[in-house]
């Protein structure tokens, strides 16, 4: 099999398989694991400070020497509701109450959301050869800025009319994300209603769309969706799922557990943790939350309010009132290493291509 | 290309190719054309009654000596609620009068659903060789006559447990239905919350979980997404979509002419037609529906009342209190033959296969 295409050229990289930036999940080892077997691997810095995503940054290039992403969450920076808010965290201590989770809320005076725009200084110094982003889109004078310094820059498409955006915007590479795929959705344009576009109708749209590489994300924890997506006309893949039950994850045991025994009909697509539209095994959390009706206040404030109380609850291995992201191709990740993880999917492609 | 695999021998058919059975869609000249290009036609005879049913295979067969299938409607007769019928027959009149649309309600004294029981001497009479069905399954004594007289029976399932259920009470063939596909949605078992699953997630489990042959469905307006099915599984396809705007389909000119102009995002799951659930080009009527917030009453009631207001709607060229039904790829369907629908679709795929 040639794996060698435009994407794989652009982004300096043997395979055409990008590892999904899993905010909470992803370590610098996984994504130097990806990035060292021929892929790419992505480092989500998403809320974090700029001295903290630096960290993590310059971690990562100690465990690797080639090009991996670095991901960036490109939401405005919200004001909060202070009436709002504490009517949130009253429920949020009743729902751990009720599930026996004891936690300490938010400090609404300490509470400070980092913009992307900070971090970008941090980009720029550490030489990250790729950036892409989510949650929004870029401001002009940042693109401009990181196209600048020569940044290869990565968008996320839930609907033709994005990826279209994307494209006008300048942006170097789409992700088409399929309605399949877990985690959080990358829409950025209208979401009510929110797109909704399986992978096989959304590919092959997007493709002939727009003239940028396509990345398919959405479902592929096998090579069966890897070749599938690369038929429908992707020049490589976007995979999360399959990684969070690798060594490298921060999941928890419990989570990870669920993974392969996660039917296809076992996530939903929920706001109950961010306040944004994210896929994930269906829990108590989700249920209580949807029956309270709660506010979704602007992103990240349901997100910062939820923090301490799924950190409380992944340490008391509870999976009830925590986020367990996963798509609905879940019961086919497996246990292993990032590499070995990584290897099975691109051998497994290789064999598709040439059954002996 | 080799397009004879276990799927094609068991319906002797020359490609894995099944046009979908769309009631108010497909007339015999679709099914014939097809099956006379080698594929599987399918002729819905859902809610007919014995007599019409008859006279559509009977025409069909005068059309091609080909195989092709016959699909039934397997739901349960209901029992009308006359109070609750009048309420939604009167919010219907008004949603009439405010559109302009004139029509004559449903006299409720001169209602007959049929039953799928009843079409069965038919099928056996004609000589049927395949039958599918959807709304429900096929119940244990009617599977046992169907396969007596060496009928092959073809299931849809929306998800692995439905996939499962069919193999186990004998089903022959398992049509997978992505969440992308137009038209009603073939889950049977629990619908609350309905499957939603995305086709290159549902594929590879369904076909991973049952040895039955699979055929995929949902998003196939296009060679792409046809070889990606084989890819992730499937021994055949079946398209539904793009044979609305064919020249043999009963759709009004207006509903044909939107197909094209149909984006990945402009097509809804609504009740608001038949009470069942079903993917559409989102207009007026599931509009109102949606904000009444109708009762929906048992499979077929609904979709009796809202029968002659449809049909007074088409007949006036007013696409918004008619059912648009549509997949998510409909802007990949074409205004063409039947035939030249087909044979682009298998050229397509032979041309992905040998590109020259």
């Amino acid at each position: 099999m040639n794996w060698n295409n435009a994407l794989t050229q652009l982004l300096k990289i043997k395979y055409p398989f990008v590892q999904a930036p899993m905010l909470g999940i992803t370590t610098p080892e996984m994504v130097a694991a990806v990035s060292n077997e021929g892929g790419l691997g992505s480092l989500p810095i998403g809320l974090l400070s700029a001295e903290k995503a630096r960290e993590l940054i310059v971690k990562t290039k100690t465990l690797t020497d080639k090009p991996f992403a670095v991901n960036l969450f490109a939401h405005d920076i919200p004001t909060m509701d202070v009436p709002q808010t504490q009517a949130i965290q009253e429920q949020l201590v009743k729902i751990s109450e009720k599930y026996g989770v004891t936690y300490t809320p938010v400090d609404l005076n300490q509470v400070r959301h980092f913009s992307y725009k900070e971090q970008l200084d941090v980009l720029i110094e550490e030489q990250v050869p790729i950036v892409s982003f989510t949650f929004g889109v870029l401001d002009k004078p940042s693109i401009e800025r990181l196209h600048g310094q020569g940044i290869i820059l990565i968008g996320t498409a839930t609907s033709v009319r994005e990826a279209v955006y994307l494209e006008n915007i300048g942006i170097d590479i789409v992700t088409a994300q399929g309605i399949e795929a877990g985690g959080h959705r990358g829409t950025f344009l209208f979401d009510e209603p929110l797109p909704q576009v399986g992978l096989i109708s959304l590919l092959p749209q997007v493709v002939d769309a727009i003239r940028l590489p396509v990345l398919a994300a959405g479902g592929i924890t096998d090579p069966r969706p890897f070749k599938a997506s690369m038929i429908l006309g992707a020049q490589g893949v976007q995979v999360g799922t399959a990684f969070i039950g690798s060594d490298e994850s921060l999941a928890i045991a419990a989570y990870k557990e669920q993974l392969s025994k996660t039917q296809d009909t076992d996530t939903v697509l929920t706001r109950a943790f961010s306040g944004r539209w994210a896929r994930g095994i269906r829990n108590s959390f989700h249920d209580e939350v949807q029956q309270l009706a709660l506010d979704y206040p602007a992103y990240p404030i349901l997100n910062t309010l939820t923090g301490p109380l799924r950190i409380a609850s992944q340490k008391q291995r509870n999976t009830q009132l925590t986020t367990l992201w996963a798509g609905q191709s879940a019961s086919m990740a497996r246990q292993k290493s990032s590499a070995e993880i990584f290897r099975s999917l691109i051998e497994g492609v290789e064999k598709l291509e040439n059954p002996t």
